[in-house]
């Protein structure tokens, strides 16, 4: 069970929230030695877009457990940036390789994910073969994640994105079913142009594993009264995690099941995520 | 803190011991996906001698977690030894690089340690400065655990070897006393020189970690009554852990409190361990 | 360009291979200190077969470059074998991690490569296709070489070799010529299944990569004459090397534009090699 | 032999110089694919100061080939400074471990060095000896190099830097000559405050590795006269090298042997290197 965080807002160093939070990402990342859940020491990367304007994203990734890792300290320390996404990785199954670390990136996109494709092993293929051909040299892992994304892109994610997503999700479970596996398809996702996030919390069982987002910038003022970065932050300013950060009940509110999330300027966008076959 | 094992006695492959007993020191080293205590993730080592015969024994270290290192597993299915140590380390606060992972090697020598010097990095310079200037330039990393190792051999492990842990603790108590550090050391070691191994459980607080050996072969039979490799052990193998293997009560006793052991053909010993200013 | 060995015969330890002679395998990893050639620092890898009869290889692969790895010496020094592959890397655009490293197993099969398939990134779809949807999830890396290798046991390596290799080395080309990829394949291959070694120096140019082979025991033993371990050499000891070890002029012989040559018990065999459309 | 480069002047990218120009660093770490001297790729280092303002620099470091490194590829294309040190290291012997890459850090100051201490193995002791042992614990390697820096340090770096350096050189030297050491010191160094930069190249025997530098900007306008990012640098950017970046003759001034330099605001300063006994 991976972890992840993705923020858009007021541009601020990384590590104001990936490392001094209680229970930041980093935190979570070791979290056991609160004696608390997971592991997550399989790899680690952080993905974001520079504050002059759009442009393609920079993209850090490592194979060692994040919370040991002194480079991601340090750009974290030294980067600034209005939008970003983070992930810290539990492999279930794939190799431990800068390859299959999340976000993955294509252009000016980004993609992470926590969950699995079940008995991805046996379906892999059939769902590779569905990637658009054109696209198909791109993918350099062998995660369940990046074929996800990959599937997406094929059906249109640079379009129409809960669109593409819904039909990547409808071929999961419609080839999974071809191949008699339960419960195909567990996932929280984000993704990113680099100006808008769209965030999905979805499985086919129906019993999602966790994600909330900080419902106004209030919120995040609450969490941290002393932090005078976070104090200057925009209305705008959003935050979506796989499990909290701080300790103050009433910042965030959790995503619903079979649910998807745009977080954009003016109105951010809360809807029903329903899978469709491609 | 850190996690280790010795073995001593018929030769087995690592495997039989590394991964497949149920609480495995593999699986100690990501114990917490059990929901249980701390994460080993910040290296581990294995140093194994041949089985014909006395030589300089063979290495192998490495800075990710042991859970997901494929040439762990490799090594360890393809080896077979009579004696060796491993360890997985959970750093307190020293890099995690190769020549800070134990077991550390000097000549026909392994050392490896569960615990810390307190206030190391205050009291390291005084500790350094008292190993002998001729294996000064051995030392290639920057653990308490090297400096207590070397500082060992400056006192006589290769003679004399309890005598010169009592004298490297009173050591490290006395200069511990100078800087005002409370309970300065706390320690458990494994030292062999490829024939006896030599334990000691101690800290100056009169609370040391855990350590267990296992009495007779005729526990490990109990254990695994299936496993047709430990079937054949002889009687003399003895099996020392920080943390018991597997679940069959009454298979490990404890070492006491402030002694130590010696593994050895014919009756092994156990005493008591008294720290000793050099 | 990469550089690769197999040694079939007496079994020695690694080391007297990997890293003794002059122009060893780990000396040509950093020739260029040498001021000569190129530069094999993009990983390296091992496998061998255990002494006490046919199993699974053990296989050892890092992402380093193999002249500073600390591991692979100590495994080298410690390890006794019959049959080995060792493999050090130049990356040719694939991502320098561990499932790109050769050699490449599966099951009781061993597969190292030198060489490229030429535009693999828009190839590659057309030949993973081709490979057996049952051996499909096995692949876990992303080179041209892991896909050769699948493809081959797809076509019946471990029936008939040669001619699975012809039939890869045809699918290949055919694959090249419909995309308009001229001279699609370049390769000098090891193969074996712990008994026998197939090799092939093969490229669609008719210009491949140099590949030799020592012609006799008797000529490793002018090479090394102070040697003793290589002066216990049984007569079918075999050495198939992409660049000459040592020194001595008479030692090894090139192994003829596309050609096979089996390394085996009673006499070894050289052959014509050609690819076959499957 | 390590190589370095240190800029100083118009904000850039780092990419600009660690990867665009012909011959440029990234380039020189796996020069021997031009078929010219050696390998460096025993680990890399880049350390860069904010645009805005003064404050402690940010550091990346590696242990693998820096011409492989994807995470270095992306904070160099998305970093922009106006003062940084970029290192990639040939091991002389010690571990090639992160904290053994260069730059180093103390507080604002980083420190980089080609070169070496001779026999440094046997005069290590009595030069750590020498270091303020308020400095001690923050050396956290086993480089030559590092604790020639910590004996700068000791010796006033902070507020004399080319006089501390030349005690340094100073104290080398003389420890040297006590164990019959012949030509104990070689160097080339860069080090910054993150305001001046000062280099020296120096060698006991009068035989130093390379230096260059840059004159006037207007020779880097020539080098690269369609990069409109360089076409904008200011007057006093300076650039200094351990070899020349592209091919323009005329571009680079060799620093005389046994000398130092100065980069900073007005006229930079040239002089004579003098070691002294501290």
């Amino acid at each position: 069970m991976c972890r992840w965080l993705a923020y858009s807002g007021t541009p601020i160093r990384l590590e104001e929230l990936l490392y001094k939070p209680r229970f930041s990402l980093i935190d979570q990342s070791m979290h056991s030695r609160l004696g608390v859940e997971t592991t997550n020491g399989d790899g680690f990367g952080v993905g974001w877009y520079p504050v002059d304007g759009p442009a393609e994203p920079a993209l850090m990734r490592g194979v060692g457990p994040a919370w040991s890792d002194a480079n991601l300290r340090e750009v974290a320390r030294s980067t600034v940036s209005p939008l970003f996404l983070a992930h810290i990785r539990a492999s279930t199954g794939t190799a431990v390789q800068q390859t299959n670390c999340h976000p993955f990136r294509y252009q000016n996109w980004l993609w992470q994910h926590n969950g699995a494709i079940r008995d991805f092993a046996r379906l892999k293929r059939d769902l590779v073969l569905a990637v658009d051909p054109d696209l198909y040299p791109a993918m350099t892992g062998s995660t369940d994640s990046e074929v996800m994304f990959y599937l997406a892109l094929t059906f249109g994610l640079r379009d129409r994105p809960i669109a593409a997503i819904e039909r990547m999700a409808g071929l999961v479970e419609s080839v999974g079913r071809a191949y008699g596996v339960p419960d195909p398809l567990q996932m929280t996702v984000a993704t990113t142009d680099g100006d808008r996030v769209w965030c999905v919390r979805y499985s086919t069982e129906g019993h999602s594993r966790s994600l909330f987002y900080s419902t106004a910038t209030s919120a995040l003022h609450k969490l941290y009264p002393e932090n005078k970065q976070l104090a200057r932050l925009s209305d705008e300013t959003r935050l979506v995690v796989s499990e909290p950060l701080g300790e103050l009940e009433g910042a965030w509110q959790p995503v619903p099941e079979s649910s998807y999330g745009v977080i954009q300027k003016g109105d951010d966008e809360l809807g029903r995520f329903e899978p469709a076959v491609p």
